[in-house]
């Protein structure tokens, strides 16, 4: 990931893809009114070495007391925090087909922060209905409707053969973060970063190992 | 990943998740007539260095040529080959709300051999039809339908709090690989391979990048 942004963030992408299970497992401990957690009950739950999770923890700012552990509630502040999931993120979805949709319902993205604040599509059959209470939107709006809003998060869910094109308005609209689920490798200015999501990946180990 | 038959293969995840992204490359190579492609060229394109796409090629087998490439049909069998992907894959899909609509309709999977046979659902509304062409079952016929047919690989999209009781009963109609969407963490005998799709590691790293 060649990103500007990105280069400023002071832990490695594989940390921070795992902190929400950290995440899990310490909300899952606060519920059940626990005090304190050791590292090594953090990893045994998620499979993991005790020196990864004191390693991944420790971007947080959070050190475990020895022989005692992590404070639940301090950590779990700290983590949100990191992933500045304590704050709002505004987002939009871009292709209500059925990914689109689902990703609009998708639990765990309310729940830390990700506010959809509205969508987009091409289709008539769309635009000007709500998806769970999300307006869907003309994409030959999307320049108008974003004039005025600054947009932390365009997911992208179109299909691949207009991803370039419909990515190429989202940056005009000043949009510098872009989930990308398509199949295109977009092509992006230096400042835009761009996550994609590949299920293919993971049914390639599921392949592998059959 | 704790897994027998995981460790029985001779490539490292992170390889085996970056071999779908060269198989497109390839792919589109192919379809541009193009005989030979060089290491670097793919490197390039995909944003790696050249030594770690000429390590996680080797895995198939295939070794470039010094200053010429590879040859891209026999890297593109390679690939197919090493992924299983010139196979057939018998899938199913259990939960099929949203997300579960989108995997069914995904067009990366049918490309490369994965072939969904049926779905199941417990709501009555879903029973009996079709979703694209595949059949919704009820939950409670899952052991009936599938004991004389061997499923490779079950994609959990149900609620999280019945997905680990679904998965107790998809093991027992004897499924070995599962790809959980759910936010469960499944427990699961040690034959089972269990792949987890967390949405939540992607917006994490989105999330930091704010």
């Amino acid at each position: 990931m060649k990103n500007k942004k990105f280069s400023q963030i002071d832990a490695s992408v594989p940390t921070i893809r795992r902190l929400p299970s950290y995440l899990n497992v310490i909300r899952r401990a606060l519920n059940n009114n626990l005090k304190v957690i050791s590292g090594t009950v953090i990893a045994s739950e998620l499979e993991l070495e005790p020196i990864q999770v004191r390693k991944d923890l420790a971007v947080t700012g959070i050190v475990g007391k020895p022989r005692v552990g992590y404070d639940v509630k301090e950590l779990k502040n700290a983590i949100e925090s990191f992933l500045n999931w304590d704050k709002q993120h505004k987002a939009i979805v871009v292709g209500t087909g059925n990914l689109g949709t689902a990703l609009i319902g998708y639990p765990g993205f309310k729940q830390n922060g990700m506010n959809i604040v509205c969508a987009f599509d091409s289709s008539v059959d769309k635009i000007g209905k709500q998806i769970l209470g999300v307006e869907v939107y003309g994409l030959k709006d999307l320049k108008d409707k974003l004039k005025n809003e600054k947009i932390d998060i365009a997911i992208l869910t179109v299909p691949s053969e207009v991803a370039q094109q419909v990515t190429e308005l989202l940056i005009e609209t000043g949009v510098k973060s872009i989930w990308n689920f398509t199949n295109e490798k977009l092509k992006v200015p230096e400042d835009v970063l761009v996550l994609r999501e590949d299920l293919s990946s993971s049914y390639a180990v599921l392949s592998v190992c059959q």
